[in-house]
């Protein structure tokens, strides 16, 4: 890739989506971009990593998924606020060596997650580096008020997931066992292309069920605990109430339910509905379905409850600073 | 440094400056931040890259240094808009071998940009790199139709550039030179702690005298040309005219101009007022001087005129795809 930043710049630019979000004033090429809000909502603001040899590998991660995952995993946080998004920007660092495609093939991978969630790039940044840096940020909007925070649970709240746990992750395991990853395999596709919950958060916030949500990407076993500290209680939850990913047989349960508890990757929410309110949740919301998995406690411990045995919950999902790079 | 992700983000918060932007509703620790825009304003964006290698180096620039610049070099983005700050977003890839007290040193700096320029952090992302890379997200506010764009140069308009050229450039070479660094130097303060104009950038908007504006940051021989193709114009500026370096000798005049023209990191102000209203430009804002350098023209050329002789103005300024990480 020989280039420079402002003919990188006007191919990004080029590629981004030509559907306009209603109040963007002015979009890429100025100093910043600019849009004027809805009256009477509140941004949502969030900013996310996407890292080589991190988040995602060179020569196993296809540039298009490289692309739509980028941003859908920073939508994913809208989606844990109840927001709407609104625009994003994307900051990029790229080695100077780069296969030529590689950027095309990304871009379209981009483009393809911003149509698909209306969420048009308006600006950003561009450097050189020795491995593929990303960073995106996106701005959401919500009625003021109504945004869905991680505090909030109270003991005795039921505790929801959306999706199914742990599919990403054994996807992740397919893509690093093939010896040339066969791209379209679907079993890989949660891994590849997650689809961040919009639709489901935006239901939830409307519902006002919801007493606390967040979005689960480090794995359950990570992201419960942070919830639960947020609203100082605690938790149990069934491994037998696990959504368990769909390939799953009787054989494989075990390692699943480590994998539903402890895989990352899997952008489904994480919400909890006060007692008496926990019937009206429906049993999907789209395709996807809403399941109820355990409860809120007063004491501050995070248990897991199987075959009728209480053991502590240990945090065993994805966190950057203790593991080595996957 | 050894820490989890949870802790470290523990450790930036507890640093976040105590003042709360108005309107803020929730800052970090959940899945994205919270505002509440002010009534009839836009939202500005603006993300930048700062990167070791290729913005500072790990072994010269001084922790602080790196936390204030990394902040105020997107504020002068929200400067180049007129805009004020509202808050912004960190992003912080750290090695693991990070010695002992630099992330504190680079807080510190951080935290009195951030208090300075009343722009509070409310939220970001972590991860693990061998280098240290750091994104900042920041949203500024200006009233609805106000901010002041790249695009809007007339021919016949005249350009002004606020503060001196070049400074920066030559506290890098100073800072470059030196065995050990004298941080207190003022000499590269310019470099260290680069100042945006946001004063400046606010008066021009209330003034009324302003068709186009950006920032410079990566030397006039680049930006100016910038400026030129948004508004589909040519410039003409004199070297006479450049605001040198404050430290400038006669001898060293030629020398500094090439500084002025080409020197990187500025973040001066650069825009163009109607002839018949340029002289209701004052000398200087608060200390800061503002200097008219040359003129828009009809033909799209950029040329520098310098002892009655024109010539190409060509662009040898900062872009990181061009030159050799600094």
């Amino acid at each position: 890739m020989s280039t420079s930043e402002d003919e990188l710049i006007e191919q990004i630019a080029a590629s981004a989506h030509g559907r306009r979000s209603a109040g963007l004033r002015l979009g890429m090429g100025d100093d910043a971009a600019l849009f004027a809000p809805t009256p009477r909502t509140e941004m949502v603001l969030t900013c996310d990593w996407f890292v080589e040899g991190n988040h995602f590998l060179r020569h196993r991660h296809p540039p298009e998924s490289v692309g739509w995952k980028c941003l859908a995993r920073a939508l994913s946080d809208i989606a844990a606020m109840g927001a709407r998004p609104k625009c994003f920007l994307l900051s990029l660092a790229l080695p100077t060596n780069l296969p030529r495609g590689w950027l095309g093939k990304f871009l379209l991978g981009l483009r393809r997650a911003s149509g698909e969630y209306r969420c048009p790039l308006v600006g950003g940044d561009t450097t050189r580096k020795r491995e593929i840096s990303i960073n995106v940020t996106v701005v959401g909007e919500v009625q003021g008020g109504r945004a869905l925070r991680r505090s909030g649970a109270k003991p005795g709240d039921r505790i929801f997931v959306s999706g199914r746990l742990g599919e990403a992750e054994l996807g992740l395991r397919k893509l690093r066992s093939m010896r040339r990853a066969h791209r379209a395999d679907p079993r890989m596709r949660k891994h590849l292309y997650p689809e961040p919950r919009l639709e489901i958060g935006q239901w939830l916030v409307k519902s006002n069920l919801v007493s606390a949500m967040m979005d689960i990407s480090d794995g359950i076993s990570n992201d419960l605990p942070r919830l639960c500290a947020a609203g100082r209680v605690g938790a149990y939850i069934e491994a037998a109430k696990l959504p368990l990913p769909a390939s799953c047989t009787a054989r494989a349960k075990a390692g699943d339910t480590g994998l539903a508890l402890h895989g990352g990757d899997d952008y489904e929410l994480l919400f909890t509905v006060p007692a008496g309110r926990a019937g009206r949740v429906p049993a999907r919301i789209g395709k996807v379905p809403l399941s109820c998995i355990g409860e809120i406690t007063r004491n501050r411990r995070i248990i897991l409850r199987s075959s009728g045995r209480d053991t502590p919950l240990v945090a065993r999902g994805w966190d950057p600073f203790r593991r080595a790079p996957r």
